[in-house]
């Protein structure tokens, strides 16, 4: 059976690897050069790093199904154009990268998603998804975006854009503004981009900080140090988790009431605040669920992990 | 070609009617008498009032693909089960209506699902909605709810629950109580239901009413009367169209940025309020998408109009 190969294409990290088709991991290679590159420069550097990855684990291109490519950014999966990105040094703008790459890759099958897409179809076929009909895979992370699973397939919507919940308004009347510009995203109350904002606003509320912050160097306040307030009990830190955690949890409630799937499955960097965190999203999904209770839905941890983004390129080629 | 036959099953008032496969009417039926029976006794009239109209239209039941039947509940489509109803007298629970829709009329294929979907699915193939391979119906009217429809398939979810936006939470830190329990549903913020209970919040906060009103006579505040005081200039009023617009422009946001369909469409009682209305909508979801406007999506007023409920459900018959 052929294997298959997924590059997970970011802006610090580039990253390619091989599985089987049971999602078992072959080989793997890393690199960083291409961050001062052009984008033609990263394609190319792409190109060669599958290359490398094929040569060194004596695997030819006629042994895999192709190259799945997962990245985060605005994405047309069918024209395998990338019509924007936020986190390169360079942006691609419009950029056919399909049709880039396999200029460097001739007759091999090249598909392009973006990173929450591809994460979900790897949770759906080889993660905490398996099994399901319908399934959604949210990551909190830097931002917070989502992919929809829906028998089998993707829901990538007219202009590529569907699943995009961290830019939902699930507070009409905020006054937390998001880099999108409105106020009252999802992400914008719960993600690992709007730490230091948020820690901000509990220090002009009043609230004390028992790790050294103030509004002067608040914007060190990131991941790392959110879980060293929590574990040394800072109340800003264990405040900022319990509301990122009720706006998770209330967008969770709000994809069961738009969609109705049978899970959903939650991933990305805010997940390793751990049960503490997971409990207080399923909380308050049971709190909002009330007495409709009856329509189960199952919350889970997302298992792929740190391979998420490879192996969720990868199983493109298997949609 | 065969004729479709469609039944809405109202509280008050309940119709079946045949159309031809595009969409024409042939004839139809409505009476009010099922409206102090018990569930059985209701199922009984309203195979009767098929049979009627069926009688009368010269058709026999070779003639039909079936009967397909709509009704504001929580349904289960596959198993032809309405698992609860809140308009009726009496409450549907659990209530296996196909099969004894069935006894009445044996060998006759009957389809059921709830007035949103049913609507949906009318509109995407008689109505606004047509030639789209994707399309979300909002009804905005004693609540809000939607029907999801991909590629010509409703999306009804593991329990038959999708679409439930009127239940999303769009405010978090809501005073907006809804009848799910909840504060903060997009419903409590715009819907026919909530008219009274608006208009008193804008009388709490000084605003005064030019059409009478007053905390004590509150209640009778419904469509007809928002209505005539927008006509006649009553801040309040306006007020509260202009609030619901904005809520609903927001959701039809957040529609586009979990699903990004072709187009919603737009549809219920509130839609009379007519272009002042519409124009706030669209400009809300327009404010939203700030630069975004690249990821086109129609918004449009719906077409089946009077007969939606009807045609749509005959339209089941087609999915």
């Amino acid at each position: 059976m052929k294997l298959i190969c997924g590059v997970d294409l970011g802006g610090t990290k580039l990253s390619a690897a091989l599985f089987d088709q049971k999602g078992s991991l072959i080989g793997k290679e890393i690199i960083h050069k291409h961050v001062d590159e052009t984008t033609d420069g990263i394609v190319r550097i792409t190109a060669e790093l599958v290359k490398t990855l094929l040569t060194n684990n004596n695997v030819e291109f006629s042994d895999i199904l192709g190259i799945g490519v997962g990245l985060a950014g605005h994405i047309l999966y069918k024209k395998g154009i990338i019509i924007t990105t936020s986190n390169f040094k360079v942006t691609f703008t419009n950029y056919p990268f399909v049709e880039k790459m396999q200029v460097h890759l001739p007759g091999v099958r090249v598909l392009l998603d973006n990173d929450a897409n591809v994460q979900a179809l790897g949770e759906y076929m080889y993660g905490a998804g398996r099994g399901y009909e319908s399934m959604v895979f949210v990551t909190v992370s830097t931002g917070v975006g989502a992919g929809i699973v829906l028998n089998g397939k993707l829901l990538r919507g007219k202009n590529g854009t569907a699943g995009e919940i961290g830019h939902s308004i699930i507070e009409y009347n905020s006054r937390y503004l998001c880099t999108c510009g409105n106020y009252g995203c999802a992400m914008a109350h719960s993600s690992g981009l709007f730490l230091p904002e948020l820690y901000k606003y509990k220090l002009e509320s009043g609230m004390t900080s028992s790790i050294g912050l103030t509004v002067q160097n608040v914007s060190s306040f990131d991941g790392y140090l959110l879980e060293k307030g929590i574990n040394e009990g800072d109340e800003i830190s264990i405040a900022i988790m319990n509301e990122s955690a009720d706006i998770i949890g209330a967008s969770v409630f709000n994809i069961h009431k738009m969609l109705d799937p049978d899970a959903v499955v939650l991933g990305g960097g805010l997940m390793q605040l751990g049960d503490r965190y997971m409990s207080r999203i399923k909380n308050q999904f049971k709190f909002l669920m009330q007495d409709m209770m009856d329509d189960e839905m199952e919350i889970k941890h997302w298992e792929t992990g740190a391979d998420a983004g490879l192996l969720g390129a990868a199983s493109l080629l298997l949609e």
